[in-house]
């Protein structure tokens, strides 16, 4: 008998095509080179210096190219705690309270593999980081989405961020005997919204009532333009419950460094600690060290705030394009990322779409178009919902602006080509 | 309602200490200090400089810092391409038949998490490194275990670590219609044994027979001290079905960098990949950078040789201590662990071990006598056995001498301590 193929499991058996693989090969195939890739969320300028140097010298240590302990190197454990204990209004314990993480991706799934068993339900708004879906699935989880909407004159006027709203009835009912999880984002990727304390009140009363746990993204922690709440600050119950996320990476400019953490009490840490250690062993060690050294120093090298400081100059500046050209967006109030409705961009009746692009929603064919006729790439972010939500959408664009200045007015220049598109 | 109390997964739930943690403890512990840690096979010593020197630079760039390809960078990739495809007598082509992991372990994870469903079958040699039953439990896959045995004379002469059996017999029992893949691993952690082609035929022929993917892991591959044959080279038809498993970490005295590989036929990588994408997204991309630089040079550099003879070297050196004290060792083949028997120690009677030790085998009570009263740290192999078989090696311990020279000879000064225990 012949033997039977190899045959996957069912997690990885359906390969389908990314939207980072569709927008970067499109990229790379645009007649116009090179081009402004305002597509996936990674910086386009180095970390400080003071974070490279530091990476530089952890190099010449010996024991910082060695195994790390598993739940992360103690001076960067350290380093977090020492820097967030203010945020949390409690000391946390480098110990027991901080598990560093190979990003803030790997320390998701650690979570999620920590707590779902087969069948565990997860709520996950939508938008998504599209990561979520996979992390929670792999440990045998089911999502449930809530449905974020924008503004009903998102269409038609800028407005902020904190516009997109989410239905709290339409939330509690997700809720099921199997629910075991909740993720929130804020700042949020791709909206740009900070959720409000009131929003979060709302959101971690109804976990605390059904014990369900909160994994609160919070990559994007040190860009915000609003005030910014932790979901952990509102109440100890909530805070009992609540993971919080963060990534080295987003906050030093090096998303390649795969540093993250999760921040939390020690009754939910230690189980991700254990996943964690499952999943990576440790992380990798002369970048914790430097992320511990970036901790130490940012504060009084003024970095938070200059950061901050430029991240919304070129938030700001790049808008105006939006402004030039009258199509609305959503303002940000934190984060990198702009979400601009695009319905009033007339796409030519006779071009001609690649098929993987023309069965997809509108914002697909927006975005391939941007990237062949005007030589910039942004994100079609139908691909953070799921089909039936889709439509919410399919006008928009997502940009990212973690650029440098020069990059971001080629960007403008560029984008002016659409005013002939525009009716 | 008082709301449940939450609980974690059943796969983090037993938060048992291991062994790594216990030796590591009691190292800290010990009066004598600093501790001669001969414990974890990490490396005393930093990488190579045109190693270090590599990643320094490619801090400086800004793609380097930033998320590379989830299938890793296409350096590296090229760089594994070009220095693996003469080994395995094929072209690797860098687009498919490689993909970068955050270590050789997060690799392994990533090959299990591609094929395994819920109760397939997983066969592991004993002794086996512990990172795998984890590794292999989290998609739900359940172990099968197949004991190796070390020479019938290992507690009264010396042998080469090739004397390590195993029953050829007993491989193919283990084989049931739910076995999906096997793990060997050669050169091995911790016996030291290079498997033998015939060893390697007889295994590979009967995965052939009953399609069984092949995992092999070979992170001591540039550390061999006799011929060595890659199962990926028997035959095609073994080829098909062998995933090889490789580690930056280990061949460049860098495991806290956290960059490892998987290298085999495109239709089992492609699963892999999307695997690591979803458990890490993409891997750390200055470290890759260096890791393909230290490829391309470390032949011309003469860098595999002189590690190899080096290691060798400080193997050869170490081990004249238990020729001196008459205690029996597995000479190793390749890597750098060797396994000592003790069977000839005698622990005082009245010695007073603390609980956690008291209640596990001789190995553990020899390990912390040797921490506790002469300052030198290895560790207790039972911990790589499942309980019924962990007698085969309650006599052994484990040395790594992945360390400088003097601290080799540190150790051996004070292993002459042992003399007044052996009869
Ligand atoms: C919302 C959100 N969470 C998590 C991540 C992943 O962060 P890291 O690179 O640290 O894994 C991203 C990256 O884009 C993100 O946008
Ligand atoms: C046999 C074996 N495989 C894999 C690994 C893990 O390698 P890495 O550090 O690249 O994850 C080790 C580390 O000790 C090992 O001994």
């Amino acid at each position: 008998m012949a033997p039977a193929p190899v045959r996957p499991a069912a997690r990885v058996a359906t390969q389908q095509q990314d939207v980072w693989s569709i927008i970067n090969e499109a990229a790379a195939a645009s007649p116009i080179q090179p081009i402004v890739n305002m597509g996936q969320g990674f910086f386009g300028y180095n970390p400080p210096k003071f974070v490279t140097d530091a990476a530089k010298s952890a190099l010449d240590r010996v024991e910082c190219n060695q195994y790390s302990p598993t739940k992360g190197r103690p001076r960067l454990r350290k380093a977090l705690a020492n820097a967030y204990s203010p945020f949390f209004g409690r000391t946390l314990d480098p110990e027991t309270d901080v598990v560093v993480t190979t990003g803030a991706n790997e320390g998701m799934l650690s979570a999620f593999m920590a707590f779902l068993e087969q069948g565990d339900e997860v709520i996950v708004f939508e938008p998504f980081f599209d990561q979520y879906i996979s992390n929670i699935e792999m440990p045998g989880g089911k999502v449930v989405y809530v449905p974020m909407h924008p503004p009903a004159s998102g269409a038609t006027k800028t407005s902020s961020a904190a516009e997109w709203s989410f239905d709290i009835a339409a939330f509690e009912a997700a809720i099921s005997p199997r629910t075991k999880m909740v993720v929130i984002n804020s700042p949020h990727n791709p909206i740009g919204k900070v959720f409000s304390r009131s929003e979060l009140t709302a959101i971690g009363e109804i976990c605390v009532k059904h014990s369900i746990i909160i994994l609160s993204d919070e990559v994007y922690d040190r860009l915000y333009y609003v005030p910014f709440t932790r979901i952990a600050t509102i109440s100890p119950e909530i805070a009992a419950l609540t993971i919080t996320v963060g990534s080295g990476g987003k906050i030093f400019y090096c998303t390649g460094w795969r540093v993250g953490w999760l921040i939390g009490p020690k009754e939910l840490i230690k189980y991700a600690s254990a996943a964690h250690t499952r999943i990576c062993y440790s992380s990798v060690s002369p970048l914790q060290e430097a992320t511990a050294i970036g901790l130490e120093e940012a504060e009084e090298n003024g970095f938070w705030e200059e950061s901050k400081r430029e991240m919304k100059g070129k938030m700001d500046s790049f808008n105006k394009i939006w402004d030039e050209l009258g199509l609305p967006y959503s303002d940000p109030e934190g984060g990198y990322f702009v979400l601009v409705n695009m319905s009033r961009v007339k796409l030519p009746e006779s071009y001609e779409f690649p098929s993987h692009v023309a069965n997809r929603p509108r914002d697909f064919k927006l975005a391939w178009f941007l990237i062949m006729e005007l030589g910039v790439a942004a994100i079609p972010p139908t691909e953070f919902f799921t089909p039936q939500n889709a439509h919410i959408v399919e006008d928009y664009l997502r940009f990212a602006v973690c650029k440098d200045d020069e990059v971001l007015e080629t960007a403008k220049e560029r984008l002016r080509g659409l005013k002939k598109y525009i009716d």
